[in-house]
């Protein structure tokens, strides 16, 4: 008998896991997409958008702070891991970078207005941070760049990595904005920023 | 009798708009510095710099919203005016771009984190309609470097206004989070944004 009710505890604790793995999942999901479209949206408008109770939503995520954290943190996972797959550490420098650009450019479109939510919502010096992963690898190909005489070397390594991630983001906005064609953004920024990188 | 009563209510009429404006300017001066040292100063720590109560705060100040978008409006028409004494219009386009930068530079720099504590407090749009004047000189000089063969036309005008605009305002924060060297700043910019800008 105890073992019959054990095994059906076991059972009903591992259906209760799988929903609470499938809500969280689901909540995510829902909280990319409006921040992504709304950089002010509310905890119901993500609970309506998961279709969760609002009980739900904050069993898990207890602020929204902690959620666009969380949002904030596995889009920026995704940005390192298709920014590494372009080789930034691969071939000329300056190729690398555009390369680089063009690969991230659809991701950072697809989330929208996520960033100035995040810096909306949450410390400044935070959300740069958050992003270290990912501009390790802008910084690594800038040093690179200078070391090769492709990039300039009379500004700060810090300033050139400053001025990739601000009109990165910058693109981002003005495309959720409508104020620049999407499709056109790839090409814009590589130009923009192999003029302002490379050496004289 | 009614004479000097009436005399009597204009003194202490006259006394009391003086104090209100003496107010309002200690207001707006402690909630400029406030904010360029926290993005996230609140009326607390605006009203002890300006010496004066919270009633008194809020009775010229009904929201924390209110006032910050007095503060930008103020520091916004400063900036232009400074803008225009660099007389952008005249001579070569990418000196008037150097004079523009370096001109405006120190007062970007004094207001700190201002522009990050609109950002995180207004709606992103309202914050770039703002500045639209000062903008609409630097959007007059690239149109006119542009159509004197200094400054490129492969890309949108407006995407280089943004550049512009961003740039600036990057290099602020980073300045006022101590990642750039504010006396090197100014050289920076011209540097960086030159090399964006200019024809190929």
């Amino acid at each position: 008998m105890a073992h019959t009710t054990d095994r059906g505890g076991r059972k009903a604790g591992t259906r209760k896991r799988a929903d609470a793995e499938r809500n969280i999942v689901a909540i995510i999901a829902a909280a990319t997409e409006s921040f992504a479209r709304d950089p002010d949206a509310s905890m119901t408008d993500i609970a309506k958008a998961a279709g969760l109770g609002r009980v739900t939503l904050y069993a898990h995520f207890p602020s929204r702070e902690q959620l666009l954290r969380t949002v904030l943190a596995e889009t920026i996972a995704e940005s390192t891991r298709i920014i590494e797959a372009a080789s930034p550490a691969e071939g000329p420098p300056a190729e690398a970078l555009a390369r680089m650009i063009r690969s991230c450019w659809p991701l950072l479109s697809r989330f929208g207005s996520l960033h100035a939510a995040a810096q909306r919502a949450l410390p400044a010096d935070e959300v740069r941070r958050r992003h270290d992963r990912p501009m390790a690898h802008v910084e690594r190909l800038v040093a690179r760049g200078r070391a090769e005489g492709a990039f300039r070397t009379d500004l700060p390594v810090e300033w050139l990595v400053t001025t990739v991630y601000t009109l990165l983001h910058a693109a981002a906005d003005e495309a959720a904005a409508g104020r620049l064609a999407t499709e056109a953004v790839g090409e814009i920024l590589e130009k923009t920023l192999l003029a302002a990188l490379k050496s004289e």
